[in-house]
């Protein structure tokens, strides 16, 4: 066991070291597909044990992990990152608890691999089904939080897939220390190193040959803002699976019971603000404005959040600023919120489906025929009735982990988890079939 | 109605008329999204009325419909176009029969939009379950069988999509023909015109916008040549359900059956050529490569099939040509046939992933472990047991209908019936639920 463990501080090559990024890229790429061929055939027994040593590495390493961390928070201090950035870039005993407590839940949770749906006798005499299997070769690219690279390795491993890691520049040194910990519990679990690579160059140059070798890599998924996002998806060469913006609606019907609405609409708005699944544009049946706005004025006072609105709501609420047309389209991500009287159900699900971003919305109704068409009509990955659109997450959706949430149609909608991250082929079983 | 009814002389406009393609193309978009819009609502009842609308109209329409194709005949016969093309150009009354038929069975398979998977109680109290509802607008290119456009708008139609279909400019007069038809069809029925739209110009750049509008088109698929695909999907900005080559493999291993072995080699390469499923490398187990070659190549001489052999096969079957390099990764869609002699079943797997194409490929073994792992470890869209590789079809499959098979891992994998057609998003039910 010991010629396959690293220390903690053998970490990968820097920038320095590696001149020729394309190169460099393509020999992460070959030994991805090589590592994609035996994982696909590895047991969940084993898998989970490749999980567990991880943690084992990450707990036994805790001191390297924050003296690493240290170095790239004081380079970030040193080059002006901003205190959010800062903040997201730092690792603490807390957090290293939850990275290696995260790897727990991932090894308990059921292996989605070889799993056979719908298997079936044909006319001809063939059974056929369809099996799930890993996607082959990941890629993520991702900012500054060190964590996802332990969150996206224990993934991509559980779903038997080898993984190709680019995390921010300004987590380096941190990255650095979590690979070797990673593969340190690759090794001692008897997994291809190449399961789960971190690169391990800063040089953007990477990012852009990591996306465009469709021969060794089967899909992306980068992690991070709009602008990260749509510049990867516009030159990608493979397949990316996308999160773009999050402009969530919560439309209270004239049929709403005003006591949940009030409490939705608060909730969806203020539980968290910075997140994809807050929402951003409240949307209010004209018959219930007068009773339920002032109500809603009060609530948000409480939590400091502006109201943004249109006419008819300034014409009841006074409070109000005044919503431009860029407002209905804004996603916001702060205390700040969108207020729009509508007539119906109809004009409400005209205005998601111009402004919206198809994540999140989400109607307040005590009717069943208009919860039947908002559930069937509105066009968004996650369609709610009398529920808060914060619930838009992997967890409380019962997928025990994320990945992401998907804005695609195709593939993976909503939020990701281990099945996202596999596929289904078919299977066929005969005994000397052939067809007439 | 009456004012719904075009005549199917009611051709659209031709070339000369449209000038701004750009335009053109755009107000084709926006008037899919809308209809797409509309789609997601109707019922099934009315989906499928429309289906037997339109097989009426193309029924009352026969005259006009031969009379079209007659014209692109003669005008594909002046420009030169060869025997084959005009056969696959060319309708009569049995093909005007097949596409009638198709569309009434279309019409009785059941429909994919609306179902409910996995709807669970969560921890929290909210139902969380996955609705399938269509894909919204789907871009549809094609070559000259102008049976393809029945076939692509009734599947898209029943599945709830709009549709933009670009056919063959070979085929210009007779898909103006279909299309007066399907225009009656849905009219009768009450669903929007623009549920399915020809395209009425065979300017090119008319490919080219509709591959690139994201904000009307939400998939593109492809269905011609490699060429076509490959020219599309690197210039869409559109995610595109690609179908690539078929090299597919059937391997003999030591542990088969000799008999079935012989019967679904000759079934996989012989029962039709110019399919994608069809085997163009057979590869054998050396230690049953004596017993059986003599066997193939006398029942392969039969069928006129040209057989290109590796030295070790050339050395038992000194009839068979050389292989070359080019041989394993060739898809011949011809009475040709490469043959190779592996020593079991791993040296198989490797030349599989090496020069397969993931399409299809086939174990010959009475072995249940062996048939195990094939079926686990060789990632192909169909991976099969004892059965030739002609069974790789969505009727076969009992899909009802195909739209194509894709070589893509992401969304739809293999034969794309309508649910491949479709998507899943999350259904949120809750009584006034927020988050803690």
């Amino acid at each position: 066991m010991s010629r396959h463990l690293p220390q903690v501080n053998d970490v990968p090559a820097l920038d320095a070291e590696i001149t020729d990024i394309d190169a460099y890229m393509t020999q992460l790429g070959q030994a991805a597909r090589q590592a994609a061929t035996q994982m696909r055939r590895e047991t969940t027994g084993r898998k989970n044990a490749a999980l567990q040593a991880i943690a084992r590495h990450l707990e036994a390493a805790r001191a390297d992990l924050l003296a690493a961390n240290a170095r790239d928070l004081e380079r970030g201090r040193e080059s002006g990152l901003d205190a959010a950035l800062l903040d997201r870039l730092a690792l603490d005993e807390a957090r290293l608890d939850a990275m290696i407590e995260g790897l727990g839940q991932v090894a308990a949770l059921p292996d989605p691999v070889g799993e056979i749906d719908g298997l079936r006798a044909r006319p001809s005499g063939i059974q056929v089904g369809q099996m799930r299997v890993p996607l082959g070769v990941i890629g993520i690219i991702y900012e500054s939080r060190p964590n996802v690279t332990v969150e996206a390795a224990s993934l991509c491993l559980k779903s038997g897939n080898a993984c190709i890691l680019r995390g921010g520049s300004e987590a380096r040194d941190s990255n650095a220390a979590i690979a070797a910990c990673l593969r340190a519990g690759l090794a001692e679990a008897g997994l291809p190193d190449a399961a789960v690579q971190v690169v391990a160059t800063t040089d953007r140059a990477a990012v852009g040959r990591l996306i465009a070798m469709p021969e060794f890599v089967d899909v992306i998924i980068p992690r991070g803002g709009k602008s990260l996002i749509e510049r990867i998806s516009a030159e990608a060469r493979v397949p990316v699976i996308k999160h773009l913006d999050g402009v969530c609606h919560v439309y209270v019907d004239a049929s709403a019971d005003l006591d949940k609405a009030l409490a939705i609409a608060v909730n969806a708005k203020t539980q968290r603000y910075g997140t994809c699944n807050t929402m951003e544009t409240l949307l209010l049946d004209a018959a219930i404005a007068e009773a339920l706005l002032p109500r809603l004025v009060a609530a948000y006072a409480e939590h400091d959040v502006e109201l943004r609105g249109c006419a008819r709501s300034r014409a009841i609420a006074a409070e109000l600023a005044e919503a431009e047309e860029a407002d209905w389209a804004a996603e916001y991500l702060a205390p700040i919120l969108a207020i729009r009287v509508v007539d119906g159900v109809d004009a409400a699900m005209a205005h998601i489906d111009r402004y919206g971003s198809h994540h999140t919305d989400a109607i307040v109704t005590e009717n069943y025929g208009l919860a039947r068409r908002f559930l069937a009509e509105v066009d968004s990955s996650s369609v709610m009735v009398n529920a808060s659109t914060r619930f838009a997450d992997g967890f409380e959706y019962g997928l025990g982990a994320e990945i992401g949430i998907s804005t695609d149609k195709l593939h993976a909608r909503g939020p990701v988890g281990l099945e996202g991250l596999t596929t289904r082929k078919y299977v066929v079983l005969g005994d000397g079939h052939t067809r007439g």
